[in-house]
C-alpha cells in the first residue's frame, strides 16, 4: 500500500483550470484564452482554459484564485474545485498540443490538473470593475465545440456540476441582485440549463421556495405591468435546507 | 501562465484515498487501516484511510478502484471522486507521521491526494462475496475522532458530500435491496444524515417522490402488522430529475 516509492509512481506537475462562468440576462458565457502558434508552417489560433502550474508552497486553492485574480483583476469570486484529472496522454492527443508545450518550455510529462468552476455575474461585476487579461475574452457556452487539449471535456463537466449545484445550493441569488422579479429567476435557470421552463410549473416551484420572499416593493418605470420584486432570504433557505434531505 | 516551468513548480508525488462507507440497517461504518509504529520508543497505534500513491501510467480512477479490490477483492464498487488536496505541508502535522513515513520509504516532499468516496451494502455484498485486507476494518462513523495525517477532515468531507449527494442521486436505492418497505428507506436516510427524522414528515416527502412505487407484496413473517413493500422506478426517477431544477 502507501509507501511503495518505486520509480513507477506517478510524479507529475499539477495544474489548476479555471472554468469562469459568465452570466448576464438572456445568457451563459464562458472566459477563454486564445492560443497562437504556428503548426506545421501555418498559423494556427485556437482556444483554451485560463490555468496555470501549481507552484511549490502554494495549495491548489490559493493557485486557482491566483489564476482567477490575473484573469481578472477579482478577487473573491465564486469558486469551486469540482475534478481532478489525470489520465495518461491527456495533453497529448493533437501533435500541434505537443509543439506548443514545447514552445513554451513546458514540462512534457503527464500533468495532473484541479479542475475548478466559477461565477461573474457580469451585470453586476461589470466592466468598470474588472479587467480581462489582454489575450482572454467571453464566449457563449453554447458556440464552444473545441478546445486545447482535454479542455472540451473539462468545460462540460463543469457545467454538468453547475446544474446539479445550481439545484441544491443557492447559487441562483449569488447572480441575482438583491432584489429581483420572478421572471428574471427564471431567465436564469433558463440560461444555465440551456432549457426553457413552463412558467406555470417554475411559479408553482418557486412557491414552494418559502427563503424567496416578494417584498412590498414593484418594478418602476417599465413598459409592461411592473412585477413585484423578491429577495432571497438565507436564513430560511439554511433552515429549509436543514430539514429537507 | 501556464508553461513557466521554473524550478518553483509543484512537482509531487500524487495518492488516492478512499473513505469506504458501510451501510447496514441501523449503522453506518467506515474501512479503515490500522497503522502500527515505534514513536520516541513507545508502541503506537492509530488509523489512517486505505490509499496508494498512483502509478505512472494509471489513470487516478483506475488507482482508486486498484486500492478497492486490494481492500476487498470486490470490483466495481460505487466509487466517486470527491475532492483533491494538496495543501503544503498536510502530512507533517504530527511528529510520528513524518517518521512513519521515513520507515515505509515513502517521498517526504508533499503528496497531491485525490480523495475518493465509495458505498458498499454490508448486509448485501457481505462477508461471504468480500473479503477485507488483513490490517482493515470497520468502525463507526460515529466513533472516529482521530485519524493519521489530514485524514479525519477528508472523512468529514466525504460525509458532507455524501450527505448532499443522497438528496439529489438515486444513492439510497443503490444500498437498498429491489423491493424496500418505508421504514427500511426512512432508516436509511436517518443513519447516513445521522439525524432521526419525523416519520410522518417523511411519509409526506417519500409521496411527493413518484419513482419510489408500491408493489402489491407485503411482508411475510413479521412479529409486526407486514409492511407494503415499495421499488424504485429508475426511468420514473430519470424523469422526475430531468423536470426539476
Amino acid at each position: 500500500m502507501l509507501g511503495s516509492n518505486v520509480p513507477g509512481n506517478l510524479n507529475p506537475h499539477v495544474s489548476v483550470d479555471c472554468v469562469v462562468f459568465g452570466f448576464e440576462f438572456g445568457k451563459l458565457d464562458i472566459l477563454l484564452i486564445e492560443r497562437n502558434m504556428r503548426f506545421e508552417g501555418t498559423e494556427f489560433k485556437d482556444l483554451k482554459l485560463p490555468g496555470d502550474l501549481v507552484r511549490k508552497d502554494e495549495d491548489l486553492d490559493t493557485a486557482a484564485s491566483r489564476v482567477l485574480r490575473e484573469l481578472t483583476g477579482l478577487d473573491n469570486i465564486y469558486l469551486k474545485q469540482y475534478s481532478a484529472i489525470g489520465s495518461p496522454g491527456r495533453l497529448l492527443k493533437e501533435p500541434r498540443d505537443m509543439v506548443w508545450l514545447k514552445s513554451i518550455g513546458h514540462p512534457e510529462e503527464i500533468v495532473v490538473t484541479i479542475a475548478y468552476y466559477s461565477l461573474i455575474n457580469i451585470d453586476q461585476d461589470n466592466s468598470a470593475s474588472f479587467t480581462l487579461q489582454s489575450n482572454a475574452r467571453w464566449y457563449p457556452v453554447s458556440e464552444v465545440k473545441e478546445l486545447a487539449f482535454d479542455h472540451l471535456a473539462i468545460v462540460q463537466q463543469a457545467l454538468h456540476v453547475l446544474r446539479t449545484d445550481l439545484r441544491v445550493q443557492p447559487i441562483a441569488f449569488e447572480l441575482l441582485p438583491p432584489k429581483f422579479t420572478l421572471r428574471q429567476l427564471q431567465q436564469l435557470y433558463e440560461v444555465i440549463l440551456g432549457s426553457s421552463l413552463d412558467k406555470r410549473n417554475f411559479r408553482k416551484k418557486v412557491s414552494n421556495m418559502p427563503y424567496v420572499v416578494p417584498i412590498n416593493e414593484k418594478q418602476v418605470d417599465v413598459s409592461h405591468k411592473p412585477a413585484r420584486y423578491y429577495s432571497f432570504n438565507r436564513k430560511k433557505y439554511q433552515k429549509t435546507n436543514k430539514d429537507s434531505f
